[in-house]
């Protein structure tokens, strides 16, 4: 018995569309006709908040019962996480905690901050987040909302390729980064309640390839050290999205990290839009060829936006003087 | 009488629409919190070929004789308007001609050939590049399609203002770049017709502020020395755009190079699209409040994201080694 189901997706849909940007759907005719195929590429990176977290957090926020919203919610994330539950929160007038390690990305600091979250800084290691996140709780009994294996989670990460089936039919494969598994999991059970014929692949760092070797081992394995540019893919898989993928059977491919960034510049050079390097990910193996898409419609999922730009712009500043 | 009205306008809208993509209006939340105000990013950066230009040069290559069509089109262009018109020609089945100077971007060139265009190489100086386009008319008959200065790439210009006003309605501002005076020409001519009760404003490099000083002058003035990183603005206003802009006395708000790089980091982060600077122009005077914006609905439009990525990319692809 999964946790989550296609019925919990439609359930989050109602919950959440009121609160979301409908992200666009981008094509590009150069790509195609490089390609051979139609590519629908459904701009999470445009999502509140700079990814399609805010689908998930905002499910569970508004989950929460009456009791729970009055405690508040807590998680430990250096990324898009917590900015997306900073926010969810704020839009239903309910606390959040949010553990950031000592260095994370002051810009994203500020953002979550900015969204009335009450930050609580900790050392950068696993045992120093998981300590501060459990005494917050202790502390105000506030509800910990996991970023991707919690059913409201994954049930509202679904609600993306929802979108994307919506608005432009008939697709032969349907391709999202692999981290947590959230994406992925939503996804999967959305698809195959919408669109059964639609073949449904997860891209994966091979710097990371957990989910990779999981489905191989026929277990979870939680013990590797991420090795990728991808910072929002380095995170293991839950018990939960590695049951529901392990049902599904999804292709796994895996990405070198020169392939994400080739395709990373690709995407800002040929959409002309700001993708972090997770959502490359799923990118890379179409422009690779390792996923054969001539002749084929494909809807890839860009799951992020949030880069660091300010070496960019200060090398830019210094040279206009 | 001005050479393009808003009738010429309607008439490019039923000959481009097809072949244009309807580019989405994005809106941020955090950035209307700061502006205390209500701002419509119209994303001409999404436009095919990445700028508004597409829009006109397919007006203008879609108004042309069945004998101008069998003599092709000829320009000269470093930048925009080489790709956009070598599209439109390529849509219409017509050969496009294209004047490039030595030290374009190979990137672009590159783009303008992939759209089948022949591209002939020239000095980089204004009289290299008048010359080797005469050679190019002399030779083949082919009509000479100005970026800015024709009447149908102004009326095609001008449709981008169409679909904002259609998709969001009542407006208080319209804020456009200003270079050559092409798009702004054509937004002042179709938001006098659709809105008239909105304030459009130019927004000008002060690095190259020809039309801030053309109008202050009475008379156009062209002898000047640009220096300003928005490259699609350096151009001076032409003749007609001049005859247009003087008729309806927008505002013109003047911009610094930091204040450009500013606004462009600013849109790249939070609205995690990637435009050029002359877009980040428009962009730069409502945060820094030389527009004031609070309590209004304002659009801005996005004129285009062709940026050189390949220093920053190479210096990533370095650091993952």
């Amino acid at each position: 018995m999964l946790i989550c189901s296609a019925r919990d997706i439609l359930a989050a849909r109602k919950r959440i569309t009121a609160f979301i940007h409908r992200t666009p759907i981008l094509t590009n005719t150069g790509v195609d006709d490089e390609m051979s195929a139609t590519i629908f590429f459904k701009c999470e990176n445009l999502q509140k908040t700079g990814s399609f977290k805010f689908r998930g957090a905002l499910n569970a926020v508004a989950s929460l019962s009456t009791e729970e919203r009055a405690r508040g919610v807590v998680a430990h994330s250096s990324g898009n996480h917590a900015q997306a539950l900073a926010l969810a929160a704020q839009i239903h007038g309910i606390q959040s905690h949010i553990v950031m390690p000592e260095n994370s990305n002051p810009v994203k600091v500020a953002a979550t901050q900015s969204y009335g979250a009450h930050v609580v800084h900790c050392m950068p290691t696993h045992e120093a987040r998981h300590k501060a996140a459990a005494r917050l709780i202790e502390e105000t009994g506030a509800r910990f909302i996991h970023p991707s294996d919690d059913r409201f989670v994954i049930a509202g990460q679904g609600t993306a390729v929802c979108e994307l089936i919506e608005d432009v039919g008939e697709l032969d494969l349907i391709v999202a980064p692999l981290g947590g598994g959230g994406l992925l999991s939503g996804t999967l059970l959305a698809a195959s309640h919408l669109l059964p014929s639609a073949q449904v692949i997860g891209c994966e760092p091979a710097g990371a390839d957990d989910a990779y070797r999981s489905l191989q081992a026929g277990r979870r394995i939680t013990d590797f050290v991420p090795k990728t540019i991808a910072d929002g893919l380095r995170t293991p898989l839950g018990e939960n999205t590695f049951a529901i993928i392990r049902e599904h059977v999804p292709r796994i491919v895996l990405v070198s990290e020169q392939q994400i960034l080739d395709a990373m510049q690709t995407v800002w050079n040929r959409l002309r839009i700001v993708i972090e390097p997770s959502s490359a990910v799923a990118v890379a193996p179409l422009l690779t060829g390792a996923i054969d898409v001539r002749g084929k419609r494909v809807g890839v999922i860009l799951s992020g936006g949030n880069v660091d730009l300010s070496v960019l712009f200060d090398d830019l500043r210094n040279q206009a003087g």
